[in-house]
């Protein structure tokens, strides 16, 4: 993995110039593991235009650095891993860049020399995947829909939504994943209506569509996967309002393709929940990328800019809420491949009763 | 609760003259939650002098926000959450502050009429807990003390370090936590050396020291400990480094009170190191702070300023770390009181031998 981790700081390398800087510094934690394998809550890398970096982290992860990073062209031992790279950087009389929408204002303060604020440089790079890492976000997929699909039976009327999160993320440990990619979801009944709603200890009853939204965590990749399930024979606006969502999310997933913009493919799906006179209960992005975070570039809504490349690991998740009654939310994560996006997310979208 | 938190939020209020600002525009997640029991990803309140606030948060939230915080007096929907409260306080003329260690430059950027930077406003508020936090926490660290008990008879040659991690988690699970409190640290034999070593797919073996370092969250508060053990019959100088820290941390312990210095505290422990000539391989902080966040405010350290108060839970936490061989650390999280420190982790110190 050195190799790929050097080539990654050759391509952030490239990119210098256009943005105006000699270096770059590189603050954020998964941009940090991105370009040197180092996991650290405390580490900070500066890339230089000519593809040499220095890695500075503290006592906690020296070893590990040492180990992990042999290709890293010098690493050092420090607390205020930022100040230690920008002071080398000023020392040499580099333009330096920060990282302005992480960084912190007053650690941008700290800085010497008001380095240039830079966004996206590296998220970039992270939004389009080699086949290393869409192979570990293919797995993390696999964990959830097992997970899914072992769990489902388990759940009957009296459960609580906290003890149905638990079972799914048990399941997902169990199987392999690190730890949940996220704070699951479980929304049933009238919490349905609330699309980041908290598992609470209210039991599930009959008649309740009950909403999961979930995933694993594995070697640093996450994966996303949201399914509602009729608990009981739906009614028939429940039925109606799942196939809504479903031909919603059908409809937006046939618009990801390497070259679409991020606002097409959400209208491809937010069109056919507007048709439907819901237009106002989405009130939120289509989907978003997948990788070493949850959510990161590239985003789809309706305001969102920027166009779809190939090998994007992205969520399409459209839902439909009702304040007071319910709602649905289906949820896949797939790839932008260059004839047609590959699934990741293998559960079936027939809606399912318990 | 929402009288809990419109004290807290006069608290803040109160503070703001000294602050020079009229308003504080609140951004950090927790924070935000510890003012009105939101936890969002995407919220920020504006705490004015006279101790009135509005809250934004997006479509997501924004039922959860309408249904909890009642008590706030205004209750925006808006996805740009800062942009929307600063634009109220500048409207209304008032010299906003913003949290400057939180925000980020681009967001700063982004606000109208260059608030002023603020420094831990809240997480100063925050490091004094009430008679309920404390509970919590006692809770979460109940959930952390009983999975060690639980899961210690099941350590054994051959099970690996990622594998001990795992058995914590679930056990702390199934006792109630809502998640790990962060990333457990398993870490035996030589990979002992490493303070903050990932757990790996290293069978433990005879002869090895195991150092686990883990917690629960519960309700949004965390508890933190950690143990070394021995897996056979330790070597003379495996119990010889285990007594020098037990030692330490108990000098630590013992000199938590409210009035004392972070560095007298962190001395407290460092000495009895260093005199044994091991000063150089305990290369972190004593300890820290537990609350909403696993590290906060107050820091114990050689160069942390402040004193420490009354009912400030803290992690008490020395190490000895040998390059290639190994390590032991020590951590209780306990309280300040005024008489002495009530323990919250309840595990005995004594070496334990498997």
């Amino acid at each position: 993995m050195t190799a790929t981790h050097a080539a990654r700081r050759a391509r952030l390398a490239a990119a210098l110039a256009a943005a105006e800087v000699d270096a770059l510094l590189v603050t954020k934690g998964v941009n940090v593991r991105y370009l040197t394998g180092l996991a650290s809550s405390n580490a900070a890398v500066l890339v230089r235009a000519d593809a040499t970096a220095a890695l500075a982290t503290d006592a906690r992860y020296i070893e590990t650095a040492r180990n992990l990073c042999g290709d890293v062209e010098e690493i050092v031992q420090e607390r205020d891993v930022a100040g230690a790279l920008a002071g080398s950087a000023a020392a040499a009389g580099l333009r330096l860049g920060v990282e302005a929408e992480h960084l912190s204002v007053a650690a941008y303060d700290r800085l010497p020399g008001a380095p240039e604020r830079t966004a996206g440089l590296v998220e970039e790079l992270r939004a389009v995947k080699d086949e290393e890492e869409i192979a570990l976000i293919r797995a993390a997929c696999a964990i959830t829909d097992q997970a899914f699909a072992d769990v489902l039976p388990a759940i009957a009327p009296g459960m609580t939504e906290r003890e149905i999160a638990r079972a799914l993320e048990f399941r997902m440990m169990e199987l392999g994943a690190d730890k949940p990619a996220f704070d699951s979801i479980v929304a049933a009944g009238p919490n349905g209506s609330v699309p980041h709603h908290a598992p609470s200890d209210r039991p599930v009853a009959r008649g309740d569509l009950i909403t999961m939204d979930f995933g694993a965590l594995r070697d640093g990749y996450h994966a996303d996967m949201t399914r509602t399930v009729a608990l009981g024979e739906p009614a028939a606006w429940q039925r109606e309002l799942y196939d809504l969502v479903r031909e919603a999310q059908r409809a937006g997933r046939h618009a990801v393709r390497p070259g679409a913009s991020a606002h097409d493919v959400d209208a491809a799906a937010r069109s056919v929940i507007a048709a439907a006179g819901h237009g106002e209960h989405f009130g939120h992005g289509l989907g978003h990328g997948v990788g070493l975070e949850i959510h990161e570039v590239p985003f789809l809504g309706p305001d969102k800019p920027g166009r779809m490349e190939d090998r994007v690991p992205i969520t399409v998740e459209p839902g439909v809420y009702l304040p007071g009654r319910g709602g649905v939310r289906i949820e896949d994560t797939l790839v932008t491949r260059a004839d047609r996006p590959e699934l990741l997310t293998r559960t079936t979208k027939d809606l399912l009763v318990l």
